[in-house]
């Protein structure tokens, strides 16, 4: 026996993350061993100094290590507009822009019945409670996926008799990109949306 | 901010493991966020586990959970062949295959000294005193590439004196490639390697 029961069980520790296969997984607890015994504790415990310091935001159900997010308590922040995310990771790429002043909200998750996310599994019974009348306009920002969408509209459906706006973040070409290599479904959504000069 | 401290810490962990990149290990730190107290926890016991369960064996310098590794300890197996490889992985590699029964060294990396890896830095030395009359072929199985090329030669360079045959696995096109998508180098050692019927 080559791969012994401890290497294998770290290898599916690592194949639990989304996105690493079998291969991927085994090629990194073979690295871990590679690490020294100072760095495999700093990873060991890295693991779970992050799961200990980190929860959810009881508003805006982001990650945070505070007990409200830094976002939910900046009283600078605009409170009339809530932006609806899939994960923590696109409120981050969104902020990256420094454009957005508004808060956000994170489903964790899309609906997917084929892999038995229903909307009862998402954070979004936490949304309703905040649409309380000084919110106006929901931002829906999930992913252009088939969930993604499907989720959107099923926001939109929830959110619109409440009297909020609700809007979607414009589809078309990414900026820098190539006609040559867009793909059909993302040309035909940049002519639709098409803008006048 | 909303990538805190904790997280980018467990990020520049996964960052460690070869072959990731920033933005992986970023999404990787993102999934275990997303893990129970219990996969966590589940998680780090597996790498101090792994790390505290495996070391090398003293003979081939193999990763094992025993005092010497199966291979070296199973009297089955044909003493008079060594074959050497970069990492414990070719090792895995070259058993599945179920043909080779000779024993294994491990060097633990290639001569690299655009790296920092001297000779001194890989198992070489453990290898030496393996050579004691009984072993009458070192097989040099290291990588297909620069580094790997450069350290079969070493190999030889330091073995051939010691009237031990050493021998280089066979390069050439890979069973079931197209021939249209193989490299030239390739081509040409299929080509220079080519053998009767």
């Amino acid at each position: 026996m080559v791969e012994n029961e401890a290497l294998i069980h770290l290898a599916e520790q690592f194949g639990k993350l989304s996105g690493i296969g079998r291969k991927s997984a085994l090629r990194m607890a073979y690295a871990v061993l590679a690490f020294s015994d100072e760095e495999a504790k700093e990873f060991a415990e890295a693991i779970l100094e992050a799961k200990a310091n980190i929860h959810l935001c009881p508003i805006c159900q982001n990650l945070t290590d505070r007990d409200v997010c830094s976002i939910c308590s900046d009283l600078d922040r605009d409170g009339s507009v809530i932006c609806v995310v899939e994960d923590a990771k696109a409120v981050s790429a969104l902020e990256k822009v420094r454009e957005y002043r508004g808060l956000y909200h994170v489903l964790h998750g899309v609906i997917s019945p084929i892999n038995g996310v229903t909307p009862e599994k998402l954070k979004l019974k936490e949304l309703l409670p905040r649409l309380d009348g000084s919110v106006k306009e929901v931002i829906v920002a999930t992913n252009p996926t088939v969930e993604g969408e499907a989720t959107a509209m099923y926001i939109s459906k929830l959110v619109k008799p409440l009297g909020v706006r609700v809007t979607r973040l414009a589809y078309g070409v990414p900026v820098g990109a190539d006609l040559e290599y867009a793909d059909e479904i993302t040309l035909y959504r940049a002519l639709e949306g098409r803008r006048d000069f």
